[in-house]
């Protein structure tokens, strides 16, 4: 990991010196030092990489020291695909199957009756409450350490129905590219997701290069035990924080307690951290992953049941946001 | 700040190369190397520099990678004073003088009548619900921004009614040498406080060199919010989170995500963070500040109102915990 981390930061900068140099460098020279090779040129990779220069040009009216470079980006749908549902959710399904043999009630009751059908949509139908209440279902009645091992086995073995990889295999190439030019760049990078904080970070070191303690999600009541002399963390089956729309913001407060000045989304949920992030004072940052890729990807946005892109979008467009194409900004989808 | 902690990290570096030398360095030389120059020599002092050589040293079998050294520190009574009163409350005490003409009833109610008649015994006996009830009145209805300002103005200002200094200047100087001596030995050091989480940050990364992404503590009910097209954070008069007791593991888990290998506390409060640490695998350090110095600073434990010690004082003689015993143990107190 630091051997990756030393050489994604070397690799970077030596891109930066040559962005920095004169026009005279070979085509090769340009592409080895590129810190955004999966990104196509055009208007979103070069307003990246003007905010970046911005911010980080010693002596520059908008230079930001390093402590205050906080970058906050959305986990499904912009660092990972979300579709054909939220990944945690597909782990929350095949959960609900693996346990159905001890809960015969779910035959006939909704959401369970849903999923062990089959039905996506009367899935998608039974909304946020029914989502919660699969999540409570799977994801509570164990101590934090049990849980993470039933994820880090899932998340080895299960596949994606579309593209037969592993789930943490589905990560936006230029989405890590961004990730390890903004560290090498002194940024902080942090995970603000709507999915749950010790499902994210089971996978956030490892496929993004993000401490556990750089992952903001949304949580369950969790209760500190004693028993037989050891103490315990155990799961309940308590919603306890939403990490989504207006919750976004209100926790970057309580984790981060900084106001980011780049945050990037792709839907809805992330409205209220964009605009957070866009009222601060100085330069900002604000990107919306637009999916526009039904081949290599999916193409969706207003009428989606997952990562519902609408208002962010009307305001991205109204206030000149970066919008990423993924279908004309985007070389490589996937590593 | 950046300039004094290249030159602290210089001298623990140095420190430790001089402990790490042989014993023919001169008293003088050894006297400049000490990272922790407050401590008096003695087992607390010991335990510290031999738990740091243990998990720092590449190729030991205690070895512990930079990324997993977590240590968490109490803030009240164990970095800064907290006699006659958390300094919080105090805080608390000075706005409700400095709201009372607002607010007629408060002459006869509980418990802002005990601060209006000056009886902290009164408040005391309010108990932690009495606390909250001021800390609710005092600290909610407004932004977190118009929040931090009042704390700001406060701290620039209020002085401690014994020592009259301003309370960030009663800070321990021993807990700063070792937060330090910790950070440059490649620990990240974070804040696990009682405290609210918006009060410690307007101070912490000044005067502890901790920034506010590792400060964890209680918060009340924040709400987002935009008013005339501004996006606000409201701070509600409503109870979030006790970071507190068995509250401190549950917090530790939900902001850092990973268990600390060092932890130091001072009270009953910090005992289930201490056992949470204690109970991880590999080599952890648990440690307790005693307050045996009613001369330089004050003597309690087992009955004090605030920062009582008891159970964790049994357990840490117990377990061989590391009791700092401030009186013999601490050369200077404050800086």
């Amino acid at each position: 990991m630091y051997v990756t981390r030393l050489l994604t930061r070397r690799a970077a900068l030596s891109g930066m010196l040559a962005i920095a140099s004169c026009g005279a460098s070979s085509h090769a020279v340009r592409a080895q030092s590129d810190p955004l090779p999966s990104w196509n040129d055009g208007a979103a990779k070069k307003s990246i990489t003007a905010f970046v220069a911005r911010v980080t040009t010693p002596g520059g009216n908008e230079f930001v020291p390093p402590a205050e470079r906080i970058a906050t980006f959305d986990n499904d749908g912009c660092l990972w695909a979300e579709q054909p549902a939220y990944f945690q959710l597909l782990f929350a399904i095949d959960r609900v199957k693996a346990l159905a043999p001890q809960h015969p009630e779910w035959k006939t009751e909704q959401p369970y009756k849903a999923i062990l059908d089959g039905d996506m949509h009367a899935l998608a139908a039974s909304g946020e409450k029914g989502i919660a209440e699969i999540v409570m279902a799977t994801h509570a009645g164990m101590t934090t350490e049990e849980f993470a091992k039933i994820v880090r086995d899932w998340t080895a073995t299960a596949q994606h129905p579309r593209f037969k990889r592993p789930y943490t295999e589905l990560v936006y190439k230029p989405m890590l590219e961004l990730l390890a030019y903004l560290r090498a760049s002194g940024f902080k990078t942090y995970i603000v997701s709507g999915g749950g904080v010790e499902f994210v970070r089971t996978f956030a070191e490892r496929v993004y290069g993000i401490p556990p303690e750089q992952v903001v999600g949304s949580t369950i009541v969790t209760q500190f035990e004693m028993k037989d002399g050891k103490p315990l963390l155990l799961r309940e089956p308590k919603l306890d924080f939403i990490d989504d729309k207006a919750g976004k913001p209100v926790a970057i407060n309580k984790f981060i307690g900084r106001r980011p000045i780049l945050a990037f989304g792709n839907s809805d949920g992330d409205h209220q951290m964009l605009l957070w992030t866009a009222d601060g004072s100085g330069a900002r940052f604000m990107g919306l992953v637009h999916h526009t890729d039904a081949e290599r990807e999916y193409a969706y946005d207003r009428n989606s049941s997952f990562g519902r892109l609408d208002k962010a979008l009307d305001d991205a467009n109204a206030k000149d946001w970066t919008v990423v194409d993924m279908k004309r900004d985007w070389r490589q989808i996937f590593p």
